[in-house]
């Protein structure tokens, strides 16, 4: 057993040998002659699809070869035959520049999508083998990865659900793991951060993390923009740390073994050589990304012994990989004969909760919700009717897992959940702090995971600190479901800070996101079912703060929210001059102004459109019929135009915000910004 | 002198009364009834303020009133009749939820727009005291914060300008402290931590933090979310930590001492009770915002001892508060003097850096190189072109600063100048680290602080992680320069995560904020100086990575992207049936398709609309000349067509994105995803 160097709570390592942090011997030609082949297999598959690619980050594979290779045929439990299987250990590339490494290892463990032919085509369009790995568990590819500190984020959330689902389902069918490499930029990023200090918080002991501390970011030397001890950072969030020399293979699985043992999350420090193996870049700025060229490959196969020509495996290399990759056929085995034994009904509810399917009666709760609230009509804030939702569907919907960024109290989505906790990991419930973005981040690892339904609750205001998590959930696909509240200057008196006034239309910016603004407690029913029938892409689901009237005076069977936009109100038939389109708070604003215009004889139908991307997606007779072809069309929301000129035709007219709000009172700053019924007549009258 | 908890590196305390973070005494009657007077002054304008408001946060200046009062009474050095003297420390209220602590200050200290008047109207529309502090510097309030982590990092920015001045003007002009109050809140969030990191690397000496560490957030107690030792967190980056109680006016007033004479940043953790002084919230969560009664602050006087009237500060406590206001008095006319004793050279410099005004020359440089551009017509990337332009400039415009996130060589935005380092402050390239959200937040600092002109440079795809920033520097209208390379599918084989498609929208609606996207490098000059001239928000400059040919083929004096979108190339006299409108890249691809188009008999003419904001800002006859009124008008970008619609009228048709990238060469992605002069060529004649 190996001895690691400074403090880790370990004290049960026999005397041997001590591997150091500091005790990186200097790389000369003896040592690396003596490399491993299958860590070589890696590091010149990488090299050759990097020549051949003329682009690519060769720093990632050669210098963090041996570690995968240690994880990969010693540690990581997996089948390349059935890569979805559900326990598997979950393998993130957080540093997915590195995507190279993540390609080789597919190929070499057998992954069958994952041909040498791909690899060739390395960084060519439509290659699985992509600049970054692109989501595909099917070839292997668990997450997205790029924009660094994403990654590790994801990880966290797989570990998440990994402890909710083996606290739910028993460790007899969830017990795995979730390894994630990590570079400099993913600790550097406040993503990562947040995530060091919550999942310390949380003791996510199923979480490993390799960090490839080769000293070079992109910049050179890491040293010209940080200076702490990382691995202390690690200590102070209470993690387990271990370091070793990155390419001593025997220790850094004896790490390995020692992180599955600790109850704490664990980061294994790896001192490595960036871009080892190649002589005129490796440990330098370089060995990052500069382009590679022939004679590099060359010089590389001298100086690593490697006398193999490009995209060459040798058989006994190749055998080797391959072996590893049914490595863990037993524990693959012996999984489905407990999953045979299982009742039916447990069995069943198993892989409904797998397959992301809904179970029964799910709808009809919010049925019932919906005939309640027409029995009601009673003013109700947005959010506290998402709320009330949730809450009956908890029971209904047990793999429903809710994150929210500190904000309990006034967005209300915890109600009857336990809290997800170091020493409770079947809370459904997570308190995340202060951390959005790593939230947003954590619910897409969560979702890629599976098993779970993950939302994230915030205020909307604040959904930009987890946009670039949301744009990952938005590339990915993934079902998640981001909840804001507080979503206009009905926000009042906190000010302009808390007032999102440009944030609708930069969702709505936002490809394959859904985004949903209800109009009262039903419309927020139907966005709920919308919402949770949608499962190739995330939504947005977004609600107010104040109180909204009824706006859905008569109970309907049908989700009239489905068709993303529908007449609410309709003028006498064939009478139709003005359409008032409006969403969420503004409709009551729509309605009011359509008695008005309707008293003054002119003929008014109002609709209301919780969500452009499914009305757009809608046939263009229906569309038209909606939007009242050449009748004067008047947007209503308070938020800016933009992006609503395209539903208003050449006679539209707009009544909403022009800039960011105010400090005051909901009421006074609707009537300050002229967002009121008075407001949306005198418009009309100027544009009839 | 206090000897302070804990390890910190000062040993040069004597021995006295020994203050630990632990020892804490509990709250009792006795205990408050000696308070401070002056720090109840605070306490209870907040109070009042708040029960006449009916809402606020009073965690805060109840919380930190002792601190407050210690730092200003004793250590801060302004003057609240020339709120803006530049050499005056800075105080950023970075839990801006506390703003009634700030307001009270500012009462107290005798800041004559800051009356009692406009406290009564605590978060009444038109307030200056509302529900968070907007930055008003003629006030006394240097930020507008409440976006939790944003102020904190602020605050290093403004220490980064001022260490910056300090080497340039010499400490006789430049020599002033940053100080900032934080919460838990700030500290959690990933910008926090960014910020953290990097001011400990950069020893930013002047930088003192006030961490209210109270032990609560609004969901309740901190352990639901944190575990570590907030404290370590910050010795671990080097740092300076001192830990006291808070409620100790002379203990906090000692750490002050200390913390300005230590090399290092320095973070005074003040152990406090929330909402101290009302009986029924104070020390638990509803001290964070709980709605406050009359009673409750009947029962806060009884416990406090203040037996004086809501509003009503005695008057030997008031004239206390305004000695205080006077006290850096002579510092301030020390100052003045030596200003006076600038030679007229120096003393014009200093003024034209401090107001914001650009040298004369600097228009000049642009000139020239547009000159130059036309002379060589070589294409080139649009970043290299920024890059090329700002390099010009450095020497005309020494009050330019540049961070940059890791990207050194791919943006090559530094060039000739020096690294601003720990042991170089008179640098000025800030090489950020993988901090993009911290740069965001620094540059908004830089700029509020004045005498700097921040730019702030990473890819375009990373821009969403500086996301919240960015709209801060928006809703302050703080004249930042944002820039972005790699700003579409151009990106190529780093694949979608790296290639905006949505992001030109985003940043297009947000108010307040310029998005210039140049087709080449004399518009990527004009574009420059746009953004030069432009003082009263922040502007993003949008660039390509890949080489842009050169569109503007002869040399103008006038800088036509000024009015936002211009006729490129136009159609034979009162001919033109179409208009082609492109920004950036796909200008080129327009004229392209004009070729054809006119090759065809097609009268067409082409339109750049490098700036929107610019040229909806202009009267509505250019506007529609520009537009071309009823010709068929088709948009260009390779970018999502989200938001073009306002200028494509009726017949309008578009050419770019209509979803996410993908891993291909730049050259393989065009022609993919059609943008291409053959499909404008097309979607003309379709709609012709």
């Amino acid at each position: 057993m190996y001895r690691v160097s400074r403090a880790t709570s370990l004290t049960d390592v026999s005397a041997g040998v001590t591997l150091s942090y500091q005790q990186l011997p200097e790389i000369s030609s003896d040592d690396v002659k003596s490399a491993e082949p299958l860590a070589n297999a890696i590091r010149f598959l990488s090299v050759d699809a990097i020549v051949r690619a003329e682009e690519g980050h060769q720093g990632v594979p050669l210098g963090m070869a041996e570690i995968a290779t240690a994880l990969f045929t010693q540690h990581l439990r997996f089948n390349p035959k059935d890569p979805t299987w559900p326990d598997r250990d979950r393998f993130v590339l957080s540093n997915g520049h590195g995507s190279m490494l993540l390609y080789s290892l597919l190929y070499l463990t057998g992954y069958e999508e994952v041909t040498l032919d791909e690899i060739k085509r390395f960084r060519v369009l439509g290659s699985v083998c992509a600049g970054h790995p692109e989501i595909d568990p099917a070839c292997g590819i668990e997450m997205t990865t790029g924009p660094l500190g994403q990654g590790i984020a994801n990880a966290m959330g797989m570990a998440v659900a990994e402890a909710y689902l083996g606290a739910k389902f028993g460790s007899e069918l969830v017990d795995h793991h979730t390894y994630a490499f990590v570079g400099d930029g993913c600790l550097q990023e406040g993503i990562g951060q947040e995530m060091i200090s919550l999942a310390g918080h949380l003791e996510l002991g199923k979480l490993i993390l390799f960090w490839d501390d080769n000293q070079i970011t992109d910049d050179g030397s890491t040293e010209l923009a940080i200076s702490e001890d990382v691995a202390d950072r690690f200590r102070v969030a209470n993690w387990h740390v271990i370091e070793v020399n990155g390419h001593d293979m025997d220790a850094v699985s004896a790490a390995i073994t020692l992180a599955k043992r600790d109850p704490r999350p664990s980061l294994i420090a790896c001192r490595t050589v960036i871009g080892r193996g190649i002589p005129r870049v490796q440990g330098q700025r370089g060995g990052h990304s500069a382009r590679l060229y022939k004679e590099d490959a060359e010089a590389a196969r001298e100086l690593m012994g490697w006398a193999h020509e490009p995209f060459e495996i040798p058989e006994d290399v190749l055998s080797q990989w391959r072996a590893a990759g049914k490595r863990t056929q037993d524990e693959y085995e012996a999984w489905h004969a407990r999953l045979a034994k299982l009742s039916a009904a447990e069995r069943a509810e198993w892989e409904r909760v797998q397959s992301g399917q809904l179970p029964e009666g799910w709808r009809d709760v919010l049925l019932e919700y919906k005939r309640g609230v027409v029995e009601q009509q009673e003013p109700k804030p947005g959010i506290f009717a998402s709320a009330e939702i949730n809450d009956l569907l908890l029971e209904t919907l047990p793999e429903r897992m809710v994150g929210c960024a500190d904000l309990e109290a006034p967005t209300s989505h915890k109600r009857s959940q336990r809290a997800f906790t170091a020493s409770d990991k079947g809370g459904s419930y997570l308190h995340c702090g202060i951390r959005e973005h790593l939230m947003g981040a954590m619910v897409n690892g969560q979702a890629a995971h599976g098993g779970v339904i993950p939302l994230a609750v915030t205020y909307l205001a604040f959904s930009d600190y987890e946009r670039p998590a949301m744009r990952m959930a938005a590339l990915m696909g993934l079902p998640v479901k981001f909840v804001f509240s507080h979503d206009s200057i009905g926000v009042g008196r906190n000010g302009p800070t808390h007032q999102p006034v440009e944030i609708l239309a930069s969702l709505r910016a936002m490809p394959n996101m859904l985004v949903l603004r209800p109009a009262d407690a039903i419309e927020a029913a139907e966005c709920w079912e919308v919402a949770l029938e949608h499962r190739t892409g995330p939504c947005s689901l977004v609600f107010a703060r104040q109180a909204l009237p009824s706006v859905r005076t008569r109970h309907t069977e049908e989700n009239l929210v489905r068709r993303g936009a529908y007449i609410l109100e309709e003028a006498e038939a064939g009478k139709r001059a003005v359409t008032l389109l409006a969403t969420g708070s503004e409709v009551a604003v729509a309605l009011e102004a359509r008695r008005t215009l309707e008293a003054n004889g002119i003929a008014t139908a109002v609709v209301s459109m919780p969500c452009w991307e499914l009305f757009d997606a809608q046939d263009a007779t229906y569309r038209d019929t909606v939007l009242g072809g050449d009748t004067v069309r008047i947007g209503i929301e308070a938020a800016l135009r933009f992006g609503w000129d395209r539903y208003l035709g050449g006679r539209g007219g707009y009544v909403g915000m022009t800039g960011f709000g105010l400090s005051g009172s909901a009421e006074e700053l609707y009537r300050h910004f002229g967002i009121t019924a008075d407001a949306v007549v005198a418009e009309v009258k100027r544009l009839l």
